[in-house]
C-alpha cells in the first residue's frame, strides 16, 4: 500500500561554511520587529556564535532581546517565561540559537504569546494551535532535525510529562546551518544526535506502507550515510565532509521527505520520552536503549520489512532460506553500531550500569499509555501490556 | 568539495487518490480573488479533468477564467495572450493544469502581469523578475518538475529561441498530484518524462562538487527508482506503484533536492533546448539523443565519477583495473535502457533516419553559444567548438 500524502517544507535552508553571515539579512527578509534570541547554556556563548548572532542582528538594524537556560528535554516552566517576556517586550519573532532543546521551546513559546489560555493545553491535547510567532533557527546540534519539522517536544516540569505535537504552523521560516560549529561536540553527543536522526527515519520506515520505493530508497540513503559518518567522525570530529552529511540528514530525517506515501510509527520515540522524562537521559541515547527491545518484540510479524533493513541498511547478507535469521542480524549490526558509537543498547547501559526496578517500569508504562487509556505506534499499536513488555526486555 | 548551498522547496504537495478532492480549498487558502486556468490540449478535456477541477472552484465559490491551447515547447505569443487576458480580468492567481509546459506558462504570464515592460526581457537577460502572480498545478505529465522548481522555459516564436529562467518567486503554492491521471500517457511521453526526470538528476550529478554523499546517495536512489519503474511500466501502464515513484521523482529529481551541496551542469539541456526549438521534438528524446555524446565527449577528464554512475545507478559490475571500460559501459546500459523504452540513442534516431545537416549544427551552435559569445555546463564549459563537437558525435 502507498499512503497518500501531504508533503509541506517551507523551510528556507542556508547552508555551509558561511551561512552564518546571512543571519541578519534572513531575520530583516522575515519583517521581524523585535526579536527574541533563545538560546541554552554556555556552550553558544564560549563559541563566539552568540556574538556572531548579535553582532548580524546589530548591523542588519533590528532590535532584539534575549533568553537563555534552555535545558535538555526542554521545561514548560521557560516556554512560560519565554511566554510572558515576549508579550511584554512586544516580540514578534523568535530566533532559536542552538539544538532541538531550543528550536522546540521556541516553538511553545510561538504558540503561547497569541493563545489566551494556558499554552500546556496543546499539548494535554485541550486545544489546537491556530497561530504561532514566526521563528528561525541558527542550528549547533544535529539530532532532533526541529529545524524543518513540524513537532515540538515539551517537559511539564511537575511531574515530568513529556509530551511532543505537530503542526504546520510551527515550520521554521530559515535554518542557518553550518556544519564547523559542530566539530567541537561531544562524541557521546554527536552519537546520540546519529542515533535519533537515523531513528526518525526509522520511525517512518517500519511501517505497514511498504510500497512507496523512491521513499525506501531516498531512507535507506539516509540511513546507510549516516551510519557511516557517525562511524568516521568518532575518528575525525572535524571532518566537514562527515560533519555536512550527518547535519543536512538530520534536516531531512524529520522533515517528511522519508514520510512520503508511508507513515509514521514514533512507539520507540513515545516509549523514550517517559526514559528521558524519569531519568533526564539524553534523548537520542535512549531511543538506542529501546530500538533493539521494540525491533525483537515485533518483527516477526513483519519479518520481510526487517530483511529489507538487515540487507538495505545494515548490510547484511540475505539468507533467504531464513529470514528471521537475516532480520535478528539486522539488529544486531545496528547493536554493533551503537557500541562502537558509544551507545547503548539497553536500559542498564544507558544508565550506567542501574538496572530499573518493576515500579519505575509501572511509572513509565502509565505514562506513556495514559492509565492505559492510549495506544502507542502504528506498525503495531502498542497497548500497555506491550509498552511494559518491551521495557522488560530493554532494562537487561 | 562541498558547495554551500540554501535549499528552498516551500510548495505544498498533495498527492494520491484523492488530492483533486483538495482543490478547491487549496485556492481557497491561497486568498484567491481571480483565477486564470490555464491547460493546453484537449486532454485534460476529454479526461474529465478540466470540469473536475471546475467543479472544485465552483464549489469553492471562487471566481474564474480559462485560457488553453499552451502547445508542448511553450510559446511566448500564448504568454502575451495570457497577460493581456490576466490584466484585463484582473487574475491574481494562476491554476496551472497540464504538465511542464502549462507550468512553464503560467510562470512566465505570472512574472509578466505586473511588468511593465516586455515579458521576453527576463529571458533575454535584459531584467530580473521582482514578482510573479502566486501559481497553483495540477500535475498530468510527470517530467519537468516544473510543479517544483524555480524555473520557466519559453519558446519565442520568432526565430523559435528556447530559453529558461530560474527565480524562487515562481514556486508553485501548492501542487496536486494523482498518479492515476498518468494511466493514459502514451508509451513515448511516460518514457520522454522519464528520461527527462533522470536527466535533472544527473545534471546535477556530473558535477564537480562530489563529495556531499548523502546528496550522491539520494540521487543514486533517485535515477534507480526511475530507472525500474520506466522499464516495468512499459508492461504495466496502470500500476498505480510504479507511477507512484515516477510522478514524485519528477518533482524531487527537479526541486533542488539532489543539488544540495552539488552544483548545476545543465550543459546537456542547453544542448538539448536548441533541438527541440529547431525539431519540435520532445524534450525527453532530445536529451536522451544527446546526453550519451556529451558524456563520451566529456568521460576522460572526470573518470571516477562515470565509473561510480556505471556502478551505483546502472548496475555494472567494476572492472578496478579499467575505470575507463567501466565509466563506458555505464553509458552503454543508460543507451540500452533508453532503446528499451523507446527513447533514441542519437539525433537520426530521434528525427526517424533523418541526419541533420552541418547547416542546421551551426544555427544550434550558433543559438545555444549566443553566437560564440558564452559557454554551457560546469562540469566542462563548453564552447561552440564543443558543442560543434557533441552534436556531430550526437548526429550519428
Amino acid at each position: 500500500m502507498i499512503k497518500d500524502f501531504n508533503f509541506y517544507a517551507p523551510t528556507r535552508v542556508v547552508f555551509g561554511r558561511n551561512a552564518e553571515g546571512k543571519i541578519g539579512e534572513l531575520v530583516k527578509s522575515c519583517n521581524a520587529g523585535k526579536v527574541l534570541v533563545h538560546y541554552g547554556g554556555g556552550s553558544a556563548e564560549r563559541s563566539g556564535l552568540l556574538n556572531v548572532v548579535r553582532k548580524q542582528l546589530r548591523e542588519a538594524g533590528i532590535d532584539f532581546i534575549e533568553l537563555g537556560g534552555v535545558v535538555p528535554n526542554p521545561l514548560l516552566s521557560k516556554v512560560y517565561e519565554g511566554i510572558e517576556l515576549c508579550r511584554r517586550e512586544k516580540v514578534d519573532f523568535i530566533l532559536a540559537v542552538g539544538g532541538g532543546s531550543v528550536i522546540d521551546s521556541s516553538k511553545a513559546i510561538g504558540y503561547g504569546v497569541p493563545y489566551e489560555g494556558d499554552a500546556w493545553d496543546f499539548w494535554d491535547g485541550k486545544a489546537t494551535p491556530q497561530q504561532c510567532l514566526p521563528i528561525g533557527a541558527v542550528l549547533t546540534i544535529p539530532a532532533a532535525g526541529s529545524e524543518m519539522s513540524s513537532s515540538s517536544v515539551i517537559t511539564k516540569d511537575e511531574g515530568l510529562v513529556k509530551r511532543g505535537i505537530t503542526s504546520d504552523l510551527c515550520r521554521c521560516r530559515f535554518a542557518v546551518m553550518n556544519p564547523e560549529r559542530t566539530y567541537t561536540l561531544p562524541p557521546y553527543q554527536t552519537a546520540a544526535g546519529a542515533t535519533d536522526i537515523m531513528m526518525h527515519t526509522m520511525e517512518r520506515y517500519f511501517t505497514r506502507y511498504n510500497e512507496m520505493t523512491l521513499t525506501d530508497a531516498i531512507s535507506e540513503a539516509l540511513l546507510r550515510t549516516v551510519k557511516d559518518a557517525a562511524l568516521a567522525v568518532m575518528e575525525r570530529p572535524e571532518d566537514y565532509r562527515l560533519r555536512a552529511q550527518i547535519m543536512w540528514a538530520s534536516s531531512l530525517a524529520h522533515n517528511d521527505l522519508t514520510e512520503c506515501g508511508a507513515d509514521r510509527d514514533f512507539g520507540t520515540h513515545r516509549l523514550e520520552h517517559e526514559l528521558s522524562a524519569l531519568f533526564g537521559v539524553t534523548h537520542g541515547a535512549g531511543l538506542a536503549a529501546l530500538w533493539p527491545s521494540w525491533a525483537r518484540y515485533v518483527k516477526d510479524r513483519h519479518l520481510a520489512r526487517f530483511v529489507q533493513f538487515a540487507v538495505n541498511v545494515m548490510g547484511v547478507e540475505n539468507d533467504f532460506a531464513h529470514p528471521d535469521e537475516t532480520a535478528e542480524k539486522g539488529i544486531r549490526a545496528i547493536e554493533d553500531f551503537y557500541r562502537r558509537i558509544g551507545m547503548p543498547t539497553n536500559i542498564r547501559e544507558l544508565l550506567g550500569g542501574r538496572v530499573i526496578t518493576d515500579e519505575e517500569i509501572e511509572v513509565m508504562v502509565d505514562k506513556c499509555s495514559r492509565g492505559g487509556t492510549i495506544t502507542v505506534g502504528s506498525l503495531e499499536e502498542l497497548r500497555a501490556e506491550d509498552m511494559r513488555r518491551i521495557y522488560q526486555m530493554a532494562r537487561a
